[in-house]
């Protein structure tokens, strides 16, 4: 059985086949947010701080946390970022970035085992990423691609996410440890890039065993009614065997769709999770304890 | 590959696994309607009109039709219903009774090969169901429980099932022309009702070979946020199989787990029928050529 387990100072988080869905907070990115961005850049963290608390706050499991700014010292931001979040919460971290500097800046204030995001199937990046990994004994998002690019055929994205766990053991760092990303594609382009991703899904948990994860709003890009799509790709997903993805806790219809994937796969025990997310507000006035998704949920239901 | 072909005097519709989903619509049901009971009693059948057109614009593809009225003549209204329908669209339907008389009443006036809703495990059902179907080339859905009630083993539904298309068979019955109802339990007191119900449908899919059909609704029974539930689970369910579902095509959140479900399966071509569903009314006063559920999602996720 594999388990990956994440965790900070006082909290673990453990992805795997047996256990719920985790859901890692995709929202503190600057990509594509210029005002966040623009922010950062000036060592304002206000919203980085009031965006870890609203994702913990809406169900998130771990937190993704991104400073990839133009011109920017992004390994002092990582990790100024990292070290305010980690003051806030006990949530655990995923440090996310392209560039190897930030990834060591953020590791070597990070307290407890981070989740990395991420090493490819390319050789520079397996030399320099996989150390630092074992050096600091995290976790690891391993995407399948390499060097040729991404491949259309799924086969080809298995043999790649297989090397990454090989080269990975050569250093030392155990399968359980690699928590591969399968790379979902846009279906409005790609028309059989669900079925093709389900299919991979299922390889890596039957045939490779590992934990996986995706960027599951990809596959909607440029359709209509997208969080409904994404919902149906999610829970299909966790169906397949997907055990974990970045995304946006903020999102009822999402949030709905991996927490109701948990009752349909027998992991939420008397659907207590999902009573407390969704369940009505008391009365006008009162303090619902559900999370927010929940809460506009249920006023959007009496709405309807 | 197994088709089972349902029609009108002018349509066919296919349910099959190389088959887009097929979506039969719930809605012309007295069961739990006060107010249309008491007009189908008194020979008001606009509201069954009504219901029937507003199924059709948001993608039925089947509509079932049930009459079951406690001290109502239900063969008589239910024939009057079914000439109606037929006479207003050409979707097929499904003839919905637990009365033999109403069932053999709505046959002989139905134009094309009806599906007939149901048949199940029990002695006494099979040997007058059975024979009505295979006199009118009709199609029947089987429930998956017997004289024991039903099971909460998936196994022992399974067999169930397994009776009923042998059975079937003597009557000169095709497998294709049963679609088997797994029964859906409330998760809510059932805990792995989803999961046992997943393998089932595999084992129908995979060994049994056929179609299936299911109340999905019954799934959320009792819980909050029963659309986002549902809708988690019809995606999942058609992942693991399943290809039809008795269901209100007027939910927008399950008609997107359905149709997200077809693209995520690859069996929604360029995602035509997504974007024809789920695009963005053109401007204020234009008419939409999506669907009715549609349109409200289109306002909808303007509104948030």
């Amino acid at each position: 059985m594999t388990e990956t387990v994440i965790s900070s100072a006082s909290k673990e988080i453990i992805i795997g086949f047996e256990h719920p869905f985790c859901l890692i907070g995709e929202r503190i990115n600057p990509t594509g947010r210029k005002l966040l961005a623009a922010e950062m850049a000036e060592g304002d963290y206000s919203r980085v701080e009031s965006d870890a608390m609203a994702q913990v706050e809406a169900g998130a499991n771990v937190l993704d946390v991104n400073a990839g700014i133009p011109l920017a010292d992004e390994p002092r931001i990582l990790a100024e970022c990292i070290q305010l979040i980690q003051g806030l919460t006990d949530t655990p971290l995923s440090i996310d970035s392209s560039i190897v500097e930030a990834l060591e800046s953020g590791l070597s204030v990070y307290q407890g085992k981070a989740l990395v995001n991420s090493v490819t199937g390319e050789e520079e990046r397996l030399e320099v990423v996989l150390p630092l990994i074992a050096k600091h004994g995290a976790a690891v998002v391993a995407i399948s691609n390499d060097e040729t690019g991404i491949s259309e055929d799924p086969d080809v994205r298995f043999e790649v996410a297989k090397k990454i766990v090989e080269r990975a053991a050569d250093y030392g760092i155990k399968p359980c440890d690699v928590v591969v990303d399968p790379l979902v594609m846009p279906v409005g382009a790609l028309n059989d890039a669900g079925a093709q991703l389900m299919k991979l899904i299922r390889r890596l948990r039957d045939e490779l065993k590992v934990n996986t994860t995706c960027g599951a709003s990809n596959f909607s890009f440029g359709l209509p009614n997208r969080h409904g799509l994404n919902a149906a790709f999610l829970s299909m997903a966790i169906g397949a065997g997907l055990t974990s993805a970045i995304m946006n806790p903020l999102r009822e219809q999402e949030m709905a769709a991996v927490k109701g994937a948990d009752i349909v796969m027998g992991k939420d025990p008397n659907c207590a999770k999902w009573i407390k997310t969704f369940r009505e507000p008391a009365a006008p006035g009162a303090e619902s304890a559900g999370a927010g998704a929940g809460r506009r949920e249920g006023r959007r239901r009496r709405r309807a």
